[in-house]
């Protein structure tokens, strides 16, 4: 295989260059990133089981005419999405208070919201992704009134579309988070859903138990994190019983080969 | 005097029960809070220039229409306002870049904004008054849609002619803080602006020296708040020139009579 141009190294994802003008392969790492990367660690075939759900969930989205970035899942590891100029804008839809906002506004954890809040942080890792308003994006032009309106309307049918979804596999969906991009055509430009949909930025409780299911695991070292990505995956249909996506160390094996090549 | 009722005291003032249902006392102390009281101390004489500093401008507000709950000056330290139920929002408008949003974005301090950011912080001294957007105020109910509009819409108001009269004394107006209330008449209620506009609550720059003229020379240990405050009230034409407010010392008088009557 021709060595690709890596376009981008984020924390839990590389971007490389696609096979065609406009297309890009996102490769999904085991690398765990908390609090703004001041944890770091591992989650061993995690990025096998956020490459399937996040396929699964984006082309769910797109069958409800959510436009996304997702065109088609290459391997375990990677998938083929449409290359967009990413919004620096972090979009956290919240049903349930948990984390920052409970610490923020002194909200005890698992307090139902009284309506869906839908917040908005600037996309800086130095800066701490620090929460902002509509008016600071105005203000700094990081996304236009129009632009703001499509995410708005899209996150709140993403929501929805979500929260029934996981009720639909006893998962109660407290909050997650998006990223949006602009595709052009020419001069125009439109925005679609882009990033990814997966337990690393999603909190997801079981509804019997009250078991965390997602990247909270990892954050609060509460052990068990690969046991619950499997559970979200294994219940939304895409682990067949028992198979151990541990073995699949393809990660380890990327990164020895990025040692070796220097 | 019959002792009055006091029915609030917060960092730089007190409220009292006013002479008539409906009406409050504002008394305007010397004390000096910074950084969510973290840091305290006095600025002698303050209280003077302040309620002289925020007569005078709520009452070139109310000419120009916006509604206030100022009514008349009592003294040299008190005022006469309407009893409104306060909205916990503190809403700051920024023209310049300055303190916590400088610090937030990574902006140097001084930056002239690309237009007018108006944010929301939520009321609450125990959390730090953090910045809130207005999708919080929506969720927790802290003020309707409609308040919300006319709150804006005042603020920029607000904005517009702040920013005349102080360019009109040399003084660029970096930002500043607003508190709104709901003044009701029976069931109903329309938003009016209250509290006070004075250097506590604003960042007021010589325009010549960019030399500060507000409560961050005391955040900031620069010295010579009450000379500040002074000059700002004689750019305003409040103050004779070579009065000295620090001789007008009704706060220490009341402090001691406090004390005294246990």
């Amino acid at each position: 295989m021709a060595r690709r141009r890596q376009i981008y190294e984020g924390k839990a994802k590389i971007l490389y260059e696609g096979p065609e003008p406009g297309t890009i392969i996102q490769y999904f790492k085991d690398d765990a990133t908390a609090f703004n990367a001041q944890k770091k660690g591992t989650i061993s075939g995690k990025g096998v089981l956020n490459n399937r759900i996040s396929e699964h969930i984006f082309t769910l989205l797109g069958q409800i005419g959510v436009p996304t970035h997702f065109i088609r899942r290459l391997n375990m590891r990677e998938q083929l999405v449409r290359q967009v100029e990413i919004i620096p804008i972090e979009v956290v839809v919240r049903n349930v208070a948990a984390g920052s906002l409970s610490k923020k506004l002194g909200i005890e954890e698992g307090t139902q919201l009284p309506r869906t809040l839908i917040e908005y942080c600037y996309k800086d890792d130095a800066l701490g992704d620090p929460l902002i308003s509509e008016e600071h994006i105005a203000c700094f032009g990081w996304a236009t009134q129009d632009e703001m309106h499509d995410i708005a309307d899209m996150a709140i049918r993403i929501n929805d579309f979500m929260c029934g979804l996981f009720a639909g596999i006893g998962i109660r969906l407290v909050d997650f988070k998006l990223e949006f991009g602009r595709l052009y055509d020419g001069e125009y430009s439109r925005v679609i859903l882009a990033d990814e949909i997966s337990p690393d930025g999603c909190r997801l409780w079981d509804m019997a138990t009250n078991e965390k299911l997602d990247k909270d695991r990892f954050r609060r070292d509460l052990g068990g994190e690969v046991e619950a990505y499997q559970e979200v995956a294994r219940r939304l249909g895409l682990l067949p019983e028992g198979l151990d996506t541990t073995v699949l160390d393809l990660d380890t094996h990327r990164k020895k080969r990025e040692k070796e090549e220097g």
